[in-house]
Order: C-alpha cells, then sequence, then structure tokens
C-alpha cells in the first residue's frame, strides 16, 4: 500500500494489517504488541493507559455527540482491559471558523459523560488548522485507569460461551440517520455509552475475556478474539439480539448487520459453567436485559475464526471487516 | 467569540482566554487547573500524564520532522513537571491518500527518539478522513512520567534567576524556511529535541519551576510564570543568546524574536545561590553550552508580568503572545 485509504481506519482487517505491517514494524514493544486497547503498564502500581481519536461525522447524532462518544470510547477501553477509568486527557483539533456554540455542547456533553463515569479530565491540548484542513472537530483521548482485573483462571477453552451484551450495530445506523444517507422513519439511536456496569464482572471468575464493540462491529470483535486465542468461535445468527431499525437497515440496504459498528455494547467470553452468573449480573443489575449467549468457543479449524450458523440452518465463515464499511463513525 | 480563529491555537494568550474561558468552564477541576502541561496524578504512586496533538507543517523541516517533534514535545512537557518520562500513546489521523513513505520515515524518527528518550510508545490508535478533511497526518501523543520532583523549598522569591538552556526560536525559523516563506541562506536547524537532561536538576535544591518553550515563545513562557507565581519577571534582552539565524530573521521580518518558538530549549527559574550550581550543570554534563541568566524574579508590578530592559537602555513592558503569530508550527 503506497497511499492510505480509507480502509486503514476501519476498525477491521485493513488497520490491522496497518498496524502490524506498518507500525509495530517500527515501534513493536511487548506493551504494544497484541492489539490491546489499552496498555497495562507495571509502573508505580498497575495503571492501563489507552488512548482514541474522534473524527465522527456528522458531530450530532441520535444518542449521542462526539463528546459523549470520546469519553464513552476511552472509558470501554479501559473497562474492557479489567481497570477502573480514572483520568481522561482530551486534546482538540478545531478547524478555523468551527462554531464555538457547537464546542460549548460538545464540553457539555464531555463534562456529563465523564462525571457519570466517575472520570476527571486532568490534561489538555489545543491545536487549530486553517479553514479546509480539518472537518470542523477532531478529538483525542487518552485515559488511564487502575486494574482490577487478577490474572488467574481466565484461560480459554473449548466450550466457553461468547455473550453480547446488547443489541449491536445501533450506533451504526443512528450516524446513517444523522448524514440522510436514507430517509428512515424510527426511533433510531446511538448506544454510545460508558460501560462501567461491565466492571464488576472481573469480580466473577467465569469472566474470561471482554471488548467492547467499534468499528468493524461485532463480527470483527470475535474475529480478533478467536485470532488471538488460537480457537474458532462458532456464533448463532438467531441468538443476536438485533433491535428492529439495525434489522430493517440491514436488510434495505443489504448489508451484514454483524459489521454494523456499536459504542456502548461489548463481547464477553465467560466459562461454560459461570456464563448463567454472568448473564444473570448482565441482566439484572448490569443494566443490559437483552445480554445473550451468541455462540461458543471450539477448537481451531485451519484458519477459520469464526463461524456462524444462520438462520436459515446454513453455516458462513465470518472474517474481520476488510475495506471500510462507514469512514467516520466514531 | 463565535467562531474559533487562529490564535485559540496559538499557545499565548487567546488560547488561555479560551481554555479559561470555553474549556474550563465545563470541566475545571484541581488538576486540570493551573495551565500546567501535565496533571500530576495521586493514583496508585505518583505518575504525570500528558498530551499533545501536532498538527506542523511542514511535516519534515531541518532538524526534525513530526515524529521527532510528538516524542519530544511529549517527553518536555513531562520533565519540565518534574517526571521521568515512560509511556507514550500514539494516536494517527490520516487524510486519504497519505503517502506511507512519509508515515514510515515518521515512524522511523518516533522510534529513533522514543529510543533515545527511553520512552516507550505502548498504545495507539489511527483514524483515517476523506482527502480535503485533514492535511496529511496529525499526530496526539499522551504520555506518562514517573514524578521525581519532590515539592519541598520550590518556593518563588524576589531575586530567584531567569535562566534559558539555549538559544530560543531556532524551531520557529527552522520551519519558516521549510515552508519557503523567505529564501535564507544560512545553517538552520530547529531545536527540537527531548530535554532528558534536565531531569537532573530536580535533584538540586535550587532549582524552583522549569517550563519548556514551544508555542508561544521564550516570553509567553515568563509571562506565564510570572502571573502564575503573582511575580513580576524582569529580562534582559543583552543576555538572551539568540543566534544568529534568529537574529537575522527576525531583523529582516521585523517580528519579536522572544516569540518565535522553540522545541528544545526551557526556561528554568532558580534561587538566587542554586543559580551558579544550576548553570554550571547545564553548561557542563546537561550539554546547553549556552545556559544563561537572562533575568531575575521581581516583587509583582500592576499587571506587568515582564518588563525587558532591552539592549539600547530601554524598558518594554512584555506580555503573553497575542493573535497567531505562525499557524500549524508544532
Amino acid at each position: 500500500m503506497k497511499r492510505v485509504d480509507l480502509s486503514v481506519g476501519s476498525g477491521g482487517k485493513a488497520m490491522r494489517d496497518f498496524i502490524e505491517g506498518v507500525v509495530l514494524k517500527h515501534l513493536g514493544n511487548h506493551a504494544l504488541d497484541g492489539l490491546q486497547d489499552s496498555a497495562i503498564l507495571s509502573t508505580p502500581g498497575k495503571i492501563a493507559f489507552t488512548t482514541d481519536s474522534f473524527v465522527i461525522h456528522p458531530l450530532f447524532f441520535p444518542g449521542g455527540d462526539i463528546g459523549k462518544l470520546c469519553i464513552a470510547g476511552t472509558v470501554n477501553d479501559l473497562v474492557v482491559c479489567g481497570a477502573r477509568p480514572r483520568y481522561i486527557s482530551l486534546a482538540f483539533i478545531l478547524e478555523e471558523g468551527f462554531a464555538m456554540d457547537d464546542l460549548d455542547r460538545v464540553l457539555e456533553s464531555i463534562k456529563d459523560t465523564a462525571g457519570a463515569a466517575g472520570v476527571k479530565v486532568v490534561t489538555g491540548d489545543t491545536k487549530v488548522v486553517r479553514k479546509g484542513e480539518a472537518d470542523g472537530l477532531y478529538i483525542n483521548t487518552a485515559g488511564i485507569g487502575e486494574v482490577v482485573r487478577r490474572e488467574e483462571g481466565r484461560v480459554i477453552r473449548e466450550g466457553d460461551a461468547v455473550i453480547v451484551t446488547g443489541s449491536p450495530g445501533d450506533h451504526g445506523v443512528a450516524v446513517m440517520v444523522a448524514r440522510n444517507e436514507f430517509s428512515f422513519e424510527g426511533n433510531v439511536h446511538s448506544d454510545c455509552a460508558p460501560l462501567l456496569n461491565l466492571l464488576p464482572l472481573w469480580e466473577m471468575e467465569g469472566t474470561k475475556w471482554m471488548r467492547d464493540i467499534t468499528r468493524g462491529g461485532l463480527a470483527t470483535v470475535v474475529c480478533e478474539f478467536a485470532e488471538e486465542m488460537g480457537v474458532t468461535a462458532v456464533l448463532e445468527e438467531g441468538q443476536v439480539p438485533f433491535s428492529p431499525p439495525v434489522r430493517a437497515v440491514a436488510e434495505i440496504l443489504g448489508i451484514e448487520p454483524l459489521y454494523l459498528p456499536s459504542e456502548g455494547k461489548a463481547v464477553i467470553v465467560a466459562s461454560a459453567d459461570g456464563a448463567d452468573k454472568v448473564l444473570d449480573y448482565l441482566r439484572g443489575a448490569g443494566g443490559c436485559p437483552e445480554a445473550s449467549v451468541i455462540g461458543a468457543v471450539q477448537r481451531k479449524r485451519a484458519a477459520v475464526p469464526v463461524i456462524l450458523k444462520t438462520v436459515s440452518g446454513g453455516h458462513r465463515i465470518l472474517e474481520s471487516l476488510t475495506g471500510e464499511l462507514l469512514p467516520r463513525i466514531c
């Protein structure tokens, strides 16, 4: 690849190839390898450290905005790594001429989301570029969390359950609607939210692995899990609790909803005998009534990370997202 | 201000007004207040946490590039806060079509600079926007350092010495030359460098305050110091060790070189009786042969943060940079 194309930012395979082939070639080290969202650092005490840039278009969408998104995204990266989010850095790249009123709205949203998530914005930076050198507002956040996850008993085994915490894909559909890419009458909201409710799962023995669904969708998260762990995951399409708008939009546009991005859902892998307890927590105190077991871990089949048992009874191989489904979705 | 203008990213007064009036209005908290470059966090052990975005144009300039700059800038923010830099996050915003060869060069430079500075890039993120939605490459870095500075005996007093570690302004001139803003025959290099050599100063009792010179130049750093501490600083223009290119360019263009940005120089405030030891270290093992005492701290004079005694024997009031001298200088 001689020039950057949009797929490098897709969250899917092209981005992984880019990170492995281009970034890690130069910068590979123990903490950076493995494509985790946060770096677990053994500097004074055990902290997690993560970063994300947000280039979402439009900045405001049903159910959220870039401000809520940038806090939730960073909080979630920490939570799924087993860390309690504590501190956030906030850096703006602003296009000359950006409306201050909009920035006020974004900051208000950042404040509210950070407050609700119990994190503090403790350092920041502002850069402004000339008109035409950015598109309104880009935000970068980095986050630090205290690691609460213990390492014992987290080994992935055949028979482990694959759980999704709720309907995947709502963020993707909400942003498409906000872009007026199609007319859709229905109540569509992004699921964008900080997932602190998942933190107690790290105190349960059954919880083995967790990742929030972002770019690349549910399918990409499960593929990454399977490839990382050297297993094959078998998913039951009929068990995935898609919301009606996601089902409808996927059907109308002919896209695979398993690749639609979320910003407030996660995939959890739990032990076979711990899955019920995890599910009970999620559906109860965890506030995820639609949490469902959607599949199981099996022994690795050559080069097949994920098999999808379709509702029509067939089998399909699922791979990480290739190319770019929705540029600037987060 | 209804719309963002370039001065909001200037590093000077307009940016401070923006941070205080717009950002802190929403997000003010103990750690974020005070406009320090790093947040000192009392989470497990004492760490410093900082962030910066880099939008410099052009990406490559005499003496450095955006890769070297993004590591040096973050390292320096930690060092001047009294922390030993340890971990860096690295986030790219790439414009579709950006040349991979250039990205390779940048990454190589990041690797070299991080290696030399003893920091590890431990987490990252990549976003790509469409052609015309950014200008090539923007980078955000966040950094974590271990605080080595002790608090005792750092109270600013009348008679404290103001020291600069070397010639200020070279970065600004190097970038202007790289932009072909004027033809200049001479050996101009950015001073862009990680300032780990300043870390041992925190073990000396005489060292009271330190800040690296970036956007806004030497004048803005000293103004911020004076306002923060409630003192007036009196600087001797003739003692500032400007390099010949900076002198020449300032004269040709009629600009005040005290506002020209650096990326590898710092201002240090030392006690009256500790200044010699600080200077000895800097000029010797510190590798700053041009380090000089350029002024002294005096009791506050109403609303005058910095007085410049000019070489012609006059007195001028210096204020923080207003407006935008050089957009996208870092």
